[in-house]
């Protein structure tokens, strides 16, 4: 009971914050009214959507309970009403986008957890449900997702889901696990964007092959 | 019973018409045979596959009743024949296109209806199952899915779509229900397209600052 | 359990082998680590998810059964670490991505069957569990799928998994049968490489009208 309670705050409130980074993203590319609708929910949901169809939650609570349209459909006004001012915040989304990231981590990995699934695809599916919409956005709009080119990102939501099921499995959760394992993502997140940490790239050290 | 069967037959009829608007587009970019095919049947019952998952139907009817897929390889096959015919009918292949939204839109709704889930659920489905096939089409061809950046076309498949679901929610509807819901929605496309009619798009109010 | 035992290693070995070349793929695009591991684990088993989840099959294997993730990490770290090594076998790529086609066609439309779908249904999604992961790879790093403009591939796939199902079928199969469908779709695949197979293209024959 407690665990569904804290799963459903988590996975609105994360919801909210990613659909206001939705909603700027896609002011920004000068989509008009229906297609940052689309791509405010898509970013809010579609992580949430593809781990629901994995385990089994069919429908999607994303589809089903109104209350995620809802958020998305404010988040995307709020965005468009307001958006010199969120224009000007650059750091704010992306603080947002953090914190989210770190909510729908935590949330989804905990959801799987409740519909009786291993602790590896707990893991997994937590990171699906922070990162999908994102990915979803950027295949969308014809580039490839950032997250698989540079910044630590998807990694700090595999470390937020993990500390969670983790925490589990040793046996020592309690009421707090669910915020120690979302602060940390948001930290890693928020101290690698501040620090410029980055994940290695292996370079070619063969000049003369570069041809190809 | 009544609606199975009125379902049944929108959704193969909407599969042949979507299907040729479908083999048209892929023929244009000078796929191969392998690849008009794909894209056909892609753009012919990707949306309706995509419902069925999200539903809990499975396997979706797209891939596991033979009809849909013969429908799509015969539209493939009519179009590669008769390209130099098809090829002058831009305006045939929009009104075909419509007709195809409003018979997915409402066939899309039903269907969802039938497997006993929500209004919101519905209407969100009906419009998934009409524009899904052309979201994925655009996707694989690398380009930002023209649904998201003008023209009345999602908004217009939401409105089928919540016709046909308000009429059932209220207590009015009938045999003839299916058929307004479709019709409201290809004329609401077609006169989009006839007068030029667009969402609001949010332009930049600050010139100043377009650098980025 | 005959049926599942070689379902099984057919699946693993397909990983393997398709990992493999999957990770020489993200390699070459710069990714970083955490890229590379996600491509590399998507072409391994994105397909597989996408049949699991449309047969109902879930949570999906690949991402339930540790071994695939485990075997996509190993071939991922092989790659990396052996890359200079790797990077000269353009023709092995070639072979090993051959094989992996073959195996998963075959122990995707087996898998298929085993879940007692259709016969259509199985040669269907036995050629999406070879191709998926390959279009989802394409799609993520932006650019058409190869499959769909040129070249002998998916129509292989399709090739291997129609001679499974059809000699289980025609009540002719065999422990034999899985090997000699898988043969046949690397072989095929092999011989259109060596040979410049390809599929028709339909080429515009009204020049005077190539403006559009």
């Amino acid at each position: 009971m407690n665990a569904h309670f804290a799963y459903s705050v988590l996975d609105l409130v994360g919801t909210f914050v990613f659909a206001i980074s939705g909603a700027v993203a896609a002011r920004q590319r000068r989509l008009d009214l229906f297609g940052i609708l689309s791509v405010t929910f898509m970013v809010a949901c579609g992580g949430g959507i593809v781990r629901d169809v994995c385990i089994g939650a069919v429908p999607p609570v994303g589809l089903s309970d109104w209350r995620y349209l809802g958020v998305s459909v404010v988040a995307s006004l709020i965005t468009i009403g307001a958006y010199p001012r969120v224009r000007r915040m650059r750091s704010p989304v992306l603080v947002f986008d953090a914190i989210g990231l770190g909510l729908f981590a935590v949330a989804g990995a905990q959801k799987s957890l409740i519909y009786g699934n291993s602790a590896e695809l707990a893991i997994l599916l937590g990171m699906v449900s922070a990162v999908g919409g994102g990915v979803m956005r950027d295949v969308l709009l014809s580039r490839i997702p950032a997250i698989l080119q540079r910044e630590i990102y998807a990694s700090a939501a595999l470390l937020g889901a993990a500390i969670l099921v983790g925490a589990q499995r040793a046996g020592i959760d309690g009421p707090w696990t669910p915020w120690v394992a979302t602060i940390a993502c948001v930290g890693v997140r928020l101290l690698s964007l501040r620090h410029g940490w980055k994940l290695p790239v292996y370079v070619n050290k063969h000049p003369t092959n570069s041809g190809n």
